[in-house]
Order: C-alpha cells, then structure tokens, then sequence
C-alpha cells in the first residue's frame, strides 16, 4: 500500500526516556514502509541517533505531514503543544502501558502502523484551551505578562506556604464564584481523565463542547466540580493568598500576583490524533481505569 | 403596559401544598394584569377555588399561552413534564425557598411580573430527556413496556433486597462499562443539580449539550460520573440484580426484569422558563448551595 | 505437627456457589490433617456430599473447634452472622479471587493449612454491630420488632418509590443531625471495605475502635461521613419517606415505619478471623484496591 | 462566685486581627471577675495595649493557669501550638463567626465566662501529633532535620513546578501504600473538618482515637482516605517528586528532599479546651457544616 504520508517526525524525547535503541527501529520501521523520516532535534540529541535529519519544531511544522510519538501521554501532551499551531496529525506509541493519547504499543506497531500510514485510520480532533495572564498595570490597564496553550488543563494553585488561594471566576460577563481552595483546574475533554479527574471531576467524553471546573480541595464543600460550555472565556483572578501560580499542561509556568486575571478559551486550532482502525474511546477508559479488574 | 400573553394557566397543587390563599391571590393578581385565568384542574380541585374555569392538561395545552406554577421544583418538575408536548412558557413562583426552577418569590412577585408579563423577560430553553423501556418478547423481538419523559434525569436504581443492580451501559453502538451499583443517573443539565448532584455527579451549565451518567455508589472506586454529549443514545441493560426499577423524574416508576433495556435520548421539545431580565443561573447556584455563607 | 484443633466444620454453601468436588477435596484435606471434620447441613444439602456427618449451625457450635469456609466474602459473613455467639475461630478459603475475609487461594492450601491447624497463624479479632428495631407502641411504648447481628453494616435504605427517607441520627443523649437521602450506612471497620466504601465512605483500620455514619446520597453536600466511637449507641428515627428498609449485613431485612428507631451498639462477641502467618491487612488492601496496578 | 482561676493570659494576635478596642474589652472585664491579667508580648505590641504586664509565652506558661484566646480557629491553633508543652486550659472567644475551638461569640462573652471562671465547664481534651523530619545523613544515619507539634495535621505537599509527590508510607513496620498525589494529610480528629475535609477526609468525632491519612488529588481513583489508630507510628518518605515540602498546622514549613522521611506519632500532651456547659460538638458542627440550612 502506498503511504499517505510522505515525511515523518518522530519524536521520543521528552518527559518519559526513551532508549536509543528503540527510537531507531521505530524509525527504521518508518523508512521501510516508504516514508522519508525526520527525528526532532531534541530526541536525535538526546539518544545520538545522526542516521536521519534533526529538525526543529518549525521546521518540522513546515516539512512534515505526520508526526509519531514514541513515549507516554506527558511526551505526547508535550509535542502536542509544541506542534500546536501547524495542525499535523500525531500518532502515539506507548512502550507497553496504555496511553490515553498513546494507544499503540510497540508490540502491535508492525501490525498497525502499516495501515493507518495507507490511510486507514479514525482521525479524532481535540480541541485546545488558550491562555493569556493579565496583570493590572500603574495606569489600570491590564497587562499580557503570559500566554500559552494548554491540550489538557489550566491549573492555578496556591503557594507553597499558603494555606489556600481566592480565586474570583467569571464566565463571559456573568459572576460565578469567589473559591477558596488550593486552586482551580480548567480542563478541557483531554484533561479530564488526567489531573482533574484526581481532584474529582467528571470524565468528559471528548465530543462534548465543555470545560470542566475543579476545585481543588476546596474550603467551601458545595463548591463541586462545574462542567461549561467551550464558547466562552473564563476568567479567574487572584483575590488573595502568597506565591499563586498558573501552569498550562503542568510544563509552562509563572508566578501570580494579586488582581492578575487569568482568561482562558478555546483556541483556534485543534490537535489531530490518528487511532487504529476500530479505536474505542470507551475501551481505553475501561483499561486505564481498571473496570475491567472487577470491583472490591 | 399591554401583556404579550392573551391566557394564563395557574398551577399550584402537586407535591408542595400551597395554599388556597395564596393560589388565590396570584390569580386575582394576573387578572388584573389584563389576563384571562384558568386553573388546573387539580389544583381547583385541591383549593376548591370555583372563580375561574378548570381545566385539564390537554385544556390547558390548546387554549393558554403562558403557565404560572406556584410551588418549589417539584411543581414546577410535574408541570413541565404533564405539558411536555405544548412547549407553553413557564413563569416559576416559590412561597420563600428559592428553587432552581421556581426563582420568582411572592414577595417580590408584584414587582416583578408585570414587566415579564409585558415581554420584558429573558427565555431559556432546557432540554428533556426520552426514554423507552424495552422488554426481550418471545420471539426475541424487544417490545416497548414503558415510555416518559424526564426534564432531570431517568434513574434506574436496585432492589430494596438486592445488594446491587449490575448494568450494561452502552452508547449508541459503543459499549460504555458494565456497571455494579446501587444504581445509574442519566441526568440532564437541569437534574445536575437535583439528585445526580447528591449522588457526586457534576453540575452541568444549563448550554452543555450533554448529559451527566452518575452511578449511585458504585462497587468499582472508578466508575466516575460520565458527561456524555446529548445527541446519541444512551442504552442501560439490566444484567442482574432482583426488582430492579426505572423512574422518571422520580414520577413515573416502572419494575424491570432481566434483559430490560432503557433507551435514553433527547426529546424533540424543551422546556420553556422565563426568568425575570437579570436572572442569573450562577447567582441561583450560589444561593442555593450556600456559597455565600462562606467556609468551614 | 499434631493439630492445634481436633474437630473442623467445613461451610460452602451461601452465596457463591461452590462445586461439590472443591468441597470433598477440602474436607477429604483436613481429614488427612487428623481432624474429625463435620459439614455443616445446608452444604451437604447442597452439594450431595454424604461420607461427614452433616451439622446444624447450633450443633457446629457445640461440637466443632474451628471453622473452615470455602467461598468468597459473602459465604464468610454469613457464616459468621450465623456463627455469632459461639466465638468459634475462622479459616476463609477462596477460590481464586482474593476477598478480604477470605484471604486463602485454594491453591496455596495445601502449603499454608497446615501450618495454621499446627498453631502457627495469626489470630484477628473483628468487632460486631448489634442491632434493635424500635416501634412506637399505642402506649407510647418501644416494642422490639426486629433484632440482629451484623459484622459489616446496619443499613438504612428508602423505599423504591420515595425520592428519599429524612432520618433523624442521635449518638448516645447527643443530637447528631437530620439528614435526607437515599439512606444511612452504620459501618463496622470490617464494613468500611464494602458498601460504605462505594457510597463515600473511609477506609476504617480494624483496630480503630470506630464505626463510620456514611450517608448514601444525602441532600445537602456537607453531610459528609462521620466516624465515631464504638462505645456508644446509634439511634437512627425514621422521620419521614415511604416504604423504608433496614437490613444487616444486606442478609436481614425489615419493613419500617415512621417513628420507627434502629438502635446500634457494639456486640459482646467478636468474629476470630485465623491468618497465614505474615498475613497483612494492608497488603490485601493494595491488592483488593488495584494500588498496585499504577495509576491513570 | 469566686473564680477558679487565679491569672489568665489573654491572646488575640495571631492570623485574625482583633481589634485593641475588642481586646482591651475583654481584658478589663477579665479583671473585673477578680483575675489577674497579662497580655501575650505579641498581643500588647500588635494592639499597644499597655495596662497589663507583657508575657512570653514561656512566661505565660509558668505563670497563668487560664489562656483566653480572642480570635478565630487559627488564632486558636498558633496559640494551642506554642503552649503545647505548658498543659493550659484554653478558652475561645469568636468576633461573630463561630470556630470549632473558638466557641464563645464576643456577644455571650459577659453571660458565660462569669460561669465558666467559676469552675462551671465542660473540659474536653484533643491529642496532638508530634513529627520528626529525619533525613538520610553520609553514614547511612537517619538525622533529624525538623521537629514540630500539630493539633490539626502534618501536610506534605508537591512543589509548585512538581505534577505530583510520590510517597512510600508505613504504619509502624507494616507498609501501607505508595501514593502519587498533590500530598498526604495526616490529620488528627481536631484537623477533620479543617483541610483534611476539603481533600474529601472523613470527619471524626474527637473521641475516636485515630488519625485520617488523607491524600489530596490522588493519581489513583482507589487511594481513599484511611483511619487508622493513633497509638502507631506513620512514616512518609519522600520517594521521588521536586520541592515537596511539610508543614505543621500550615505554620511551620520545611523544605524536603528524596528520601527524607516524616514520622508522625501521638504527642505525650493534648490540649485543653474549656467549652461553656451544655456545649455540644454536633450542635458545632450543624452550624459550621450549614446542616441546619436546607438541601438543595
């Protein structure tokens, strides 16, 4: 079968280490089905792969058509966001436990890989949060010193040495809460089988156009988890509580100060997954989530 | 000011007893706005008020254009769901709690109904739940033994004997989970905030066009709430547990059998509430779940 | 090694059910170890087995010195409810699935029984809950019109078509609170990892000499569990909501009435739980928990 | 009545700023029930209320034999933890919102202290938790790094750069579970309904003798809160996860690094609290929880 793709970047550096060894079949098993075969310059540096070009993530924004991932959800979650803005579409390899976004094992991958790389594959879009941090400025307008894109969560919490932060939310033009807590996750369907699901929110199954609003550990027990609609912008501000911060997908981070606002919405791009024919999304929950063990 | 509405229902008896005083006055108040008054049938029956014309359900249905219920949420539940099909605005009085549904009190009702009455209101749409329950048949055919409609949620809840109802929960042609538990909500945006809140379901923003699978104290610590978009349809299958049953709305009860289906999916007609200009679904939230009575 | 025990009764029958052939096997094993071994009557009805004298409960209670239990948790509660006042020592056997009472495998009996009939094992001593259901006489009176055992849980549960049961919960002369809800779990420790878990609850140490209040789905989101001393009595009133059940250990059932009042307090008697030597609470916690098994 | 007291040192500095008219109130009507009254040092500097004698708290411990706490909760456990060693009855006066240990409004103060310094009380008394940080030295020797008392909870917490914490926890020599989490709370009875609650803790009844072990947001849905006894030890090690850090009461902070370790067992004194007679610790918990304001 022909390749609908013409030029891989294969990608297995960040959070989760990757050995050299396997990179290097992954991206053997690439060439021989016909594909040119990029390595990004981040993992060709890391393992000491020199056998393909190394790319920055510009220019494999500008020269490739698919991207293959080798590592967990946090290597994926990572190039997702780098990639954010050049819409490829990713495939993700595990190296044996289940990704929520890397549901390929190295095992099925000579099985697999093959035919999702003719074409036939279930392509699923996920949509993206972006947010700008604002911050009162001497003549009361409000400054951008932040600004990101997050595929999972936005998460303010409080510092170290505070006993909570309180946080103003407001959706659009309309109040919704003053929360006293250890801070607040803005999850999109992709982030909420990741951290807000620990601080108890709902799964939310990625086709439904809402963000989920977690408290986390909050003072106030009726303050539970609020699903929203995506269209909107939330804002959250700083009202009190030493050394907050923000972090977009837990990897860029900064520092809060009072009366800083927090904007989140929906971005303008989406991420682009390629799953296996026959991919479930149901399926991946009942594993990752055990409910195939049976209960207590 | 000249009423947008020609012909008011008033409704005032179903689960909270509401005086015949009361009921009274509100009558007389809206005909002295100009409007031909009518009461239900049941609730004349209830107060023994004769001054205005009683009618039926489907009276009411083909001959008002505006209903006033007088109660808390479970009035006004009973009331949406008996005139489910005749998509006839509902205007929702409460006698001092303020209810999700019912946010006018009657203090403030000679203030403010005039002007809602005038057309000065701000109109939202809730979407409703239908289900069907089907029985396998001989012939291996499934037979409808039960159909409803839900504006919070359709319940499918054990045996008082039975130490758990085991469900098959399926997705339009996606199995979901098989599901051991007290029970399974399928609740919608506006029953988020009734009894699949209690049972640790989120609260769904009345635009997410989804609803909220919450099970009711599951065996499996992971079978987590579920927010599922609203345009497929749900299935639950009673695998195993004795005297099982299905309500909607807490209002129509049916028993199942092994092998019962529940089919859930979005009714074709909404609810219609008008809320006074300024309503604000957050502002009810948080008096409701006393969010400004601060924290522990 | 000479037997620590001279006469076992072996149980299969309850809830799992249990091939004939596993059973001979076990009975025909600690025949081999020297013991005079007896099947109590409802498994010798069950299964067939006729080559051991078949005992009544009240005749294992007399005659036998230890009890050998082949089954899951199930079997092992209702063995040792029926068991209660005899304070006779229990061996739990499973047959491939780890329970927390029944912490043998079928598989690693013949290694482990014979050191524990020897002497060598770990003995636990589990509390018991007992219960009285108070009825308001005609002469203002309490009539007891229903009385029993549990090692797990006294439950509380509405009736199918209530929306909820109110109940009022008082510890001792103190006024605990009103709660509205699906119902009201009092949980022993041993119960902590069974229902009350799924509805909420704390995991309870069994040397914490405690027992949880977990409210099954309750109205108002701060009636949170309580866990109070096992000193004191419980008394749970039903106040109002149709068709109210109690049951123990979810084997014992009683209709209620409103002003009916459960009283619970701590059983003179214990359940003796024999462990393999090394045996660890925590250890079957990890494994009944799947924290082994990595997280999401 | 004459007073059973003899000199009592008032406080009113710490987290809640109490005003000097407020203290300068209380003091002199103190007085005028025959007490002798000193200020605590930080109290007269923060209020410049110069008529009474200044005290240390070493002084304060050697001198007076009543502690009157003017303030809220946190007032109340800066104060209970810096007399810990001195065994001081401690009375708790409120601004208006009641606290769990500061139970006397300003408003009562002139109607129930007359009786309470009379001797007329109820005395009730809390454990306290006593913590070592020891860390891993050259010779493989455990060195303690920290040492502090708790009268609600030892806190560990992730860092704000770190996703998680990951921490290996034993009870005396048995090992109970590693968690990944945002952090673990071990909280005494007093410490369940301050944070330990808002990370989903049960509540205990200060009778109970035990403590919760409460993870905040664990990776693993099934990693539940735990009660276990006081009368053992709990060890956390840090195992991997940048930044963490472990407080006391959120007062005293420390930095941790890999293999530390928090050993956290019951202190040998407990702090005492005089509440007015017919206190009750439900009626308390009714207000704070809002359990007498409705469901939803």
């Amino acid at each position: 079968m022909a390749s609908r793709f013409r030029h891989a970047a294969l990608v297995g550096k960040y959070q989760a280490p990757c050995s050299r060894r396997v990179l290097a079949d992954v991206a053997e098993f690439l060439a021989a089905q016909g594909l040119e075969v990029s390595l990004d310059a981040d993992s060709a540096l890391a393992t000491g792969i020199a056998d393909y070009p190394a790319l920055t993530t510009a220019e494999i924004g500008r020269q490739c058509d698919v991207v293959v991932v080798v590592g967990g959800d946090g290597t994926m979650l990572a190039t997702a966001r780098a990639l954010a803005e050049f819409n490829l579409p990713l495939v993700g390899i595990n190296q044996g436990r289940l990704g929520f976004m890397t549901d390929i094992s190295l095992a099925e991958l000579r099985e697999t890989l093959p035919a999702m790389l003719a074409g036939d594959y279930e392509e699923e879009h996920r949509g993206m949060l972006q947010g700008k941090v604002k911050r009162p400025a001497a003549d009361d307008t409000l400054e951008v010193i932040h600004e990101s894109f997050a595929v999972n969560d936005v998460v303010v919490s409080r510092g170290a040495t505070a006993g909570m932060v309180e946080l103003r939310v407001d959706i659009g033009d309309e109040f919704v809460a003053n929360l006293r807590a250890d801070g607040l996750i803005v999850g999109s369907p992709t982030g909420s089988t990741a951290y807000a699901l620990s601080a108890g929110g709902p799964i939310l199954h990625p086709k439904v156009a809402g963000w989920a609003l977690v408290p986390i550990a909050p003072h106030d027990l009726s303050n539970r988890p609020i699903v929203v609609p995506d269209s909107g912008e939330v804002q959250v501000e700083i009202v009190s509580g030493r050394d907050a911060t923000v972090n977009f997908d837990m990897q860029s981070l900064t520092s809060l100060a009072h009366g800083d606002r927090i904007r989140v919405r929906r971005s303008g791009g989406t991420v682009r997954f390629l799953h296996p024919r026959g991919w479930s999304y149901f399926a991946t929950l009942r594993e990752k989530l055990h409910w195939a063990s049976g209960a207590v």
